[in-house]
């Protein structure tokens, strides 16, 4: 298993505009076969942070997921309303150990 | 819901004990009532560093983690252990937006 945990930095008065793309993209992805987790997250204590926690059954399903439809779409649409470059960290996974607890 | 992300950086050396502590707090937590995840991670490409993705119900169940026996043994056990004050980021849930999805 991988997880990705993806930063992203929101232009102020985006906020509702990129929620709904994201939304839209977390619901197909969690309809692929090698997405275990897709969740979407707003830091409390500070304005336009947003984390994405994407959890792949292996690696073929990271690539896979960046080739769909929505993902294209979520790129595209969110483009503009990023400050920043989107920053990601790859992890491997201590706990839980097994793939049905994802 | 809240859920929590925290970044520890572990000795070098003392890896393996934490993560063996570590999954001994994982499986206490993900037995209390209030606890929707307790996932840990290692990062794949900085040595020592490891993210705790903590998904509680409200407030309370992470006042309730606080107390519980598991937490306190997890605490001493890996004071030795980091390096540097562990952080945390507090988030609110944009998806999935049903508590049956965590």
């Amino acid at each position: 298993m991988i997880v990705r945990i993806i930063t992203v930095r929101v232009k102020k008065g985006k906020e509702q505009a990129f929620e709904t793309a994201t939304i839209a993209n977390h619901e197909g992805s969690v309809r692929e076969s090698g997405v275990l987790r897709f969740d979407v997250l707003r830091d409390n204590d500070t304005s336009g942070v947003y984390y994405l926690y994407e959890a792949y059954q292996d690696e073929a399903a990271t690539v896979a997921h960046k080739g769909t439809d929505h993902y294209h779409r979520w790129k595209a649409a969110v483009a503009d309303m990023l400050d920043g470059e989107r920053t990601s960290v790859a992890c491997s996974v201590v706990a839980p150990a097994h793939p049905h607890s994802w």
